[in-house]
């Protein structure tokens, strides 16, 4: 399952002034639930059902005290690669997990996940109200 | 004729937080009307005069208590290819289907229309206000 | 000149929901007025003066109680073919012309001309206001 | 079955000067044979096994004596609509029929079929050696 | 019909060393034939049945002793909006006319066709070798 | 130095309904200030010092009784050609004289500057407020 | 480690014919070798230090007597998800594994992988000579 | 560290006005904090830790008194080029540097960087408020 | 008139390789000529009748012992702005003045001109033979 | 000045086999040689004179017994950074470098600068023939 204890934060340098970070990467990539039961890392599905997903995770946040760091924000990513979970809780899990650790004024977060059956779909949820 | 009954639904994952869902599909096709009449599967008009329509369905909506099941939404607007049908009824009559099975706080549905006779044509349609 | 006639509706199918139905077509040509004078069809000017304008209309609408009928459009749009008239009275004609016939709730209207001399011109007007 | 019969042709105005004529369009649309089999339109079997499948053909010919009317062409290509019929297929009958009507000097057909399952294809086939 | 006696030529000033001119407009048109027979344009057949064709035309020259005036060729080019003349013909045509004026090293033209009942066509033709 | 004496209007044909009119060209040249003091038409200066600048220029403009005549806003344009002088003060420059002359509702002129020492300037500045 | 047995075939439908078929995915993902050693995936390595790669693969072929079923192709692409190899690897191993088992006329496959450190690698190979 | 007291700036030729002046150069590169320490350029660490970044710096403003010169923007920007530094801090300095030297009605920076680790970031801040 | 003694070289650094150089701007400007007379610098004939061309001059070139230097030919390009010169000899003057100052292996050089009435002309000439 | 030493290779896991490798950077920078004359890094001339230059480098190759390492590559890359040198040096420098160390079947370079002063240049230098 998503490893949150993998997200580190830094100071935010400049935590008296309302701003915008936009992070992305077009690298995102999970399993399909097996007959709609999502599993974990434990044991590996893969190729006996739960097929690859795709997408690109775009987040937008005004920091609050902290700053997500870089790294810890991939490997975070990177611990969805082999479980099986529905588009609509990748992206509030993502939502979640960041806002309990970086605590920001505002955060949104988007994937936008590659074509299944001629169909594109896209997510985006918000958290708390832009200051700036 | 369009067969909403395709259409299934699962709970909403995060039910108490307004997120937006959108999905797309450039595959839409459907037929025109023979001399202003709708007709439907039951005898297969094409070649007789109902000429193919193609178009990119675009939907966007913010989940109540349900998510549309993707691949049943596949089925259902699959199941417009063989009758004959206005583009304004197409759009409206998405929607309409959606909001009853789906039951969405806001949904907007969009055709946009291949080119005929040198005009394109896109039809917009929403219901409900967004909440977040 | 423009022959308003040609345009045909057909009743609205949802005429108690607010939706917009957008069309575009980057086929319409008319001719430049010879020294600035306005010219009808009657007599071909075509090389002895009025050179040749080329422009895309887009028009935008909410639909009332009627929906304009598209290949109706395409005839009216045609008939400018061979008449000179100035980029601002086309824009205005066209709205005129189909808020006469369609009786929308609102209707936007869009020439986009191809560059003369170097310079583009787009002109754009709108008539009433949307509901949805 | 594609019905060949619908394809009609003129007699080329300039049959002594090798040129290129290329036509395409993004309408194409047929079925996936069901369990392997290839099927034809005198059952409907779409929602029952047969899923749609989309594609952009696009064929560029020298012509001899003749050339293919756009309007026979274009019903010809709508007539694969309800049968299930296999990617290779497709592309290759289409080259078969148009040769055997058409009489070209040289003829090339490529099918531009729509992502299935994260993977595209595009098929290319050739017939004659061009002149010009 | 086409008027080739509207394109002039001036001297070309750099006679002894091949070299290539390349000349687009966007801005072609010209009319459907009606019941396929060609119209010109002493009587104005648009809107009884003559439908206007959209194209871009492109040419591709090594000037001989004569380079191909650019205003005269404009003109010429509007010499085809009122005839009704099929695809083949008015890129054939625009080759001789052109050839038996400017009589070139070689020369290349392309017509590229607007879209009509969802197929696009492009027709191309060329006469002489390169030496450059 | 401007000649705004070039400017010409002609009579607004639909001056009882605000609307947009947008113009465009990507051939706008002047020259850089020598030694930051700008310098007009009647000494050349161009390869002592004062080098070349390129933008494109935008306008947006909602007519008054007058509508500016595309042929007069060429000429105008072009008789900044071999002056120095800043950025800031061309698109001011042009939004005054224009104002003076065509005594719009509203209107916004844009400057998109050519890329100098790696970096690009864009200059917009606004008159008056729109009413449609 | 990938998994060749997973790729099927079916007979070429049009085996006298030379012509090409070309497969795109840009869902490819696999690992980074860890300190230079390629894994498999016995032992998930994720997150411990082998970094996923991302690419999309490429791949043009003339048929022999076999064509590569699709559905079996992306399994086998997934079957390299969770194994550490070089990106050279990948490639001539697709290559290998596709020939030995659709033994094509013709054959070229290209990985082109995300950029790495600022840098994006694209790796092409082929097999056999083009009869087509 | 960045050399603020490179910037310049000249006296607005029109401050009477609330006009609006965008800024942008793909060519910033700066360092990468080393162990999360940041650098100045009195010792150049390059190649024993701190890898260079680049952005595109996107700089719009409203000029009161002062606008700023381009070439000593250019200068400053060039300062960042051998000191490690956070992308936070860098969008940050830039505003803070600006905001004291030009002393703008509203100014806003963005700092679009590159890729890094499969993941993009652009930082957004802004001062003061919009006159125009 | 256009002044090649602008133009400066220096030695090419790796005279024993054949390689290719491509410089390319799009920021040159000349004049038409009036009533067809080449004009030159001397009496500035602007406004008077010599309307502006614009065009992006591409060059590519194999150096033999000699290196064009950027800042001279930028000059150089620069002194075409005010005189009267046709499309054709301005693209063959350049080519000549280049191969008499820089004596390359090869050069190519094209004037893509933008749009006077509807067409656009791009004109290419070339110089020797490529020996890399 | 630039530090071949930095590159590393691995064995080309598959010898017997030509194939190409293509890799790519934006995210090349160095400095204009001051006054014509090559600087080197022991001092960094940067903001007394060497403007900063940016550049994609492009490099295709053949291996043979070996591969570049990738970071290598992008840390030799890197020692260009605080060094006045020449477009057309750098990518010759670069080619026999790469030469030297990786001794390729077959290998091309290209840098592809920034635009100076209206100016973009493109360098292409090749070593070798291809075997593939």
């Amino acid at each position: 399952m998503p490893r949150p204890e993998l997200l580190e934060t830094f100071p935010n340098p400049y935590p008296d002034r309302p701003y915008e970070i936009f992070m992305t990467t077009p690298e995102f990539t999970s399993l399909c639930p097996i007959g709609g039961i999502e599993t974990d890392a434990a044991e590996l599905k893969l190729l006996e059902g739960g097929a690859p997903d795709f997408a690109t995770i775009n987040i937008w946040y005004e920091p609050g005290a902290k700053c997500v760091e870089l790294k810890s924000l991939k490997l975070y990513l990177w611990s969805f690669r082999n479980d099986g979970i529905f588009y609509e809780r990748v992206v509030n899990r993502i939502l979640d997990d960041l806002v309990r650790v970086v605590e920001p004024q505002w955060m949104k977060v988007e994937g936008d996940f590659n074509v299944r059956g001629g169909l594109k779909s896209i997510i985006r949820v918000e958290h708390g109200r832009r200051a700036g």
